[in-house]
């Protein structure tokens, strides 16, 4: 971590703290770690945040979106494979007892990098070998055994006879497991994508880094459900998007590179194999520029081999640079039909879309027809099961039945059956269409993570003045708060009766505005530069001056560039209509003759 | 239960499970009580009303809105009150196994009314003498204990040596924990209101009646902190609204009647007794309506003193008809300075607020300043305990000090010391100001019960061209769809275009549309009116009769009258505008003379 970016950090978390957007929750009681708060401003951040998550990944691509429960039953993570698999290495210190994530110990102590992908004995033979010790209080730790931890939080639903229930570890399952509903509300048609935004659990073992690893987080998430063979993704809307590649081969080499090639040249040259991964990457590139992440403190890496799940065709992450760690804000899998071939399997329930053929098909079909007269006397309770197997071997051999005889094999037992008896034949059979499993394609995002990026790379220091003033240069979408109305001076009736009319004319007109009169001028407005409010508009006495109201200007600020204009109040909401939807900027704003820009 | 109320009931869960509002979660697995999830329809809808409800009870009032983990930990509850005291009663079927609230069971089958605040003891009576079984299986349920059963759900947080944590069952909780950081968001100074909209959790031994006791929901509380002493709300605002009141001393009358008061009438007449509950109470009102809770079927229904918590002064509950039973939809309780106090002197954390005064006031204090090589060599160990015990009788009672000698108690030991060492004397000290504990004021709304009643009020059946219809006349505001467009019939390449072009312009010009092409003009109309979607625009023939673009005419269509409008393309934006902000009606826009009623 270089010490710049260190020093970045420990601003933007004293900031966070002292003003209100996230700090760690439940300190009068000590507080917890990996739980945090968001304050009014990092509330009203988030929720900017994800208003702007909504409108590019669900409104404008017309998807839809649920809000399903955190609390889910058992056997939704039976299926999902997180009841079994979804573990972290954990080691205990023998002598002060701390947890500690045994392959975080080792990467932050050897070359070692992917260490959660190293077989768990190898592990512990690692911490022997490299003769680690507890962070806490400096014990051996060779020898100690190296566990699974399972980072579900548990419950219990119900009394008495209660049953298991787990804070869902993503939001994703909230949405397969409504599968067979869902594609009812889609009528059965295939492309569709469901979205949700809300919040996820882990119990981390060690939970650092601010919002970056911690216990309890808002996800948003989109399942996108397609038919692998038919659909594609509309990819010539994003063909010319240029995208930071780091790629799993760039990695593997000792001096790999990022690769910056548009969403076109990486199909092309097979960086990106999945088209529906690619059309995402694309979609995202413009959304982290809208909602202020620094592009030149992003890049997306591709997952390596290892790191993969085994049913992931292609994995990339977003990420992003902070404190000189690069961290994963978004995760872009193809995840096959695992998802919902899974809860099939596990539910019994229907997780296929039947898919109609443009023209109905004319197939042939083997089947049997057992003589079941003959077959119950002679092979008495299994002759069920062999007529079952003799259905499976003509659909898989037909041919087995041009003998005399044929063998099938029940529960490791052989039955000879007369090819007569079985009643073998070929049908023509017209089949409308068929049951398919649809793939997933997966964008999922860490809100959290996504505002401390925001916050981080919008945090500045200059000079104004001959002082040093902190700033966010948030975009307008995501401001707390749009812009503050304030008189020059408190104690002057005429000023505050005015800047109060001007606050009602912009709330009435839609504007997220504040008030603010407490202080010296300059210390409004490095207050409100310190939360990113865009815009302060200021009631002075040149305003009372002028006789017609209209006519009467108010200076407006930027906080970027801390320019100053004159403007008309009756021009104010026009104005800032214009630059909150970016179609004016301050500089611009500036030039016009009818703008007097202040000294 | 009224059977028709029922049957609309019953109407309203199909369609909310049809259409995609809302159903019971994990359904492929056999669904869990009590965890609903939102579908499509609902997603947006309750999105609508929380949308609502911020712009009425935060910004408009000013407060702030922060966002708290669901995950706390247990010193929390500790403090609150809720590890011990957050009970319901459980009895369990000896044969079945199966557990129900005990007091409901009471309830059910007699005539008491509100056995939750009956001792545990009789209740278990009651249960015997009544001879009540268990209602799963009929067994007798007479001497079965009746038991406490904690609702809170508990996990564990951490590995290892994990603390417990509990799925906060109130958002209130997030907000109170939060106060010695959140006061300084206010610089410091009250009245100020903290609004959190977010989960919380139950774990119910019963969950019932869809989205009204459950085990999962979302809740939207502002915690308003005043000085109880000079803080008073603008009532002279809601003065005049008009409340619908069922007081206490109505409900114990064998006749008691709903009351027609104005807020101002009923502080008059003491029918409420805090001018902050009855200034949220006629905020509320309007909130209601705004939001088409059907104002017929609406009461305020003030809590009997057995159904008060102690420390609250006065509660109110907003109430709505479904089914034909009162549901809770809001409670606005006087909270008093509980809450933080207790947070106070459970984390030694300062939960107060420093009141300064208009101006310093110089009062008298008494005080000792005993001589310590006195008492020391006389008293020992409990040297120091004698010190404090005299400085406490100073305060106490300072004309004790006018004797020889006066007695201090310490342990129960009584100690005597001579005045002379005490060194008493009487100082007169400036005090700037006092810390005082604020007092709350909390309206606490029941999201999922509120999109419940929207929906039950708002659902209704009538006859259109001989056809029964089932719509849903939700506002506008809430319509998780706020227009539809489509093309008379879709196999029309030139009506399509036509129609995908209008929807862009309309989805441009910033309203949430969706598109329809499919089945018949008057089925996609059904399914619009079913979802509560306002208006529906149709390309048809007549659209491409005329020649220029803006002048060409579209129909527009409104769900609740069914009647239909020929508009020009150009002002269409202008016309939804207008209908969206309220400002004109669709009976009006029909007498517009630029307006054609389609016959």
């Amino acid at each position: 971590m270089s010490e710049e970016r260190n020093t970045e950090l420990e601003a933007v978390a004293e900031l966070a703290k002292r003003r209100g957007f996230f700090f760690q929750s439940s300190g009068a009681y000590g507080g917890v770690s990996g739980f945090f708060t968001y304050g009014p401003q990092g509330a009203a951040l988030k929720r900017n945040l994800e208003d702007a998550w909504r409108d590019r990944f669900v409104t404008r691509e017309g998807h839809m979106e649920i809000s399903a429960p955190d609390v889910m039953p058992e056997p939704v993570f039976e299926a999902s494979g997180h009841l079994d698999g979804f573990d972290d290495m954990i080691i205990e210190c023998p002598e002060c007892g701390e947890s500690h994530r045994a392959d975080h110990l080792v990467e932050d102590n050897s070359d070692v990098e992917d260490a959660e992908a190293i077989p768990i004995e190898e592990v512990q033979e690692l911490i022997a070998d490299l003769g680690l010790v507890c962070p806490a209080c400096g014990t051996e730790l060779a020898g100690e055994p190296v566990e699974e931890f399972n980072l579900m939080f548990e419950t219990s639903i119900g009394p008495g006879s209660s049953q298991p229930g787990y804070l869902r570890p993503e939001t994703a399952q909230g949405i397969f497991v409504e599968f067979p509903r869902l594609k009812e509300y889609a009528r059965g048609q295939l492309p569709f994508g469901v979205a949700q935004i809300g919040n996820a659990y882990r119990n981390e073992i060690s939970p650092r880094r601010a919002l970056v690893r911690v216990r309890e987080f808002t996800q948003a998430e989109l399942e996108h459900f397609i038919d692998p063979e038919e659909d594609e993704p509309p990819i010539e809307r994003v063909a010319d998007v240029e995208l930071p590649l780091y790629s799993a081969r760039e990695q593997d080499k000792d001096d790999g590179e990022l690769q910056q090639l548009t969403v076109e040249e990486a199909l092309d040259e097979a960086v990106i194999t999945s088209p529906w991964v690619a059309y995402y990457l694309g979609l995202a590139t413009g959304w982290y520029e809208r909602i202020g992440v620094d592009m030149s403190r992003f890049r997306y890496r591709q997952h390596l081999s290892g790191e993969r799940a085994h049913y992931a065709a292609d994995c990339w992450d977003a990420e992003a640079e902070l404190g000189g760690d690069w961290i994963e804000i978004t995760g872009f899998a193809y995840r096959s039909d695992y998802d919902l071939s899974k809860h099939g399997e596990y539910s019994g329930d229907d997780f296929t879309i039947f898919k109609q053929y443009d023209e109905p098909q004319t197939v042939e079909r083997a089947t049997v027809d057992p003589d079941m007269s003959v077959l119950g006397p002679e092979f008495g309770g299994a002759a069920a099961d062999v007529r079952e197997a003799l259905q499976a071997l003509a659909e898989r051999d037909p041919d087995a039945f041009d003998a005399d005889t044929v063998e099938v094999d029940v529960d490791g037992d052989t039955y000879t059956v007369d090819t007569d008896v079985a009643n073998f034949s070929v049908e023509e059979v017209t089949q409308a269409g068929e049951h398919i499993t649809p793939h997933v394609v997966e964008p999922s995002f860490g809100v959290g993570r996504l505002v401390y990026t925001v916050l981080t790379h919008a945090y500045g220091e200059d000079e104004v003045a001959g002082e040093t003033r902190s700033y966010l240069s948030v975009p307008t979408e995501l401001a707390p708060t749009f812009a503050c109305v304030a008189p020059l001076v408190s104690n002057d009736a005429d000023l505050v009766e005015r800047a109060e009319d001007v606050l009602d004319r912009l709330r009435s007109a839609g504007f997220e505005v504040d008030y603010d009169e407490s202080g010296s001028i300059g210390r409004r407005y490095r207050r409100q530069d310190e939360v990113g409010t865009p815009f302060c508009v200021t009631v002075d006495h040149e305003t009372l001056e002028q006789e017609e109201y209209d006519a009467a200007t108010v200076t407006l600020r930027d906080r970027d560039s801390t320019e100053q204009a004159r403007v008309p109040v009756g021009d104010l909401v026009a104005i800032l209509s214009e630059l909150r939807a970016g179609e004016t900027t301050f500089a611009e704003l500036l030039s016009d003759p009818n703008v007097h820009r202040v000294a």
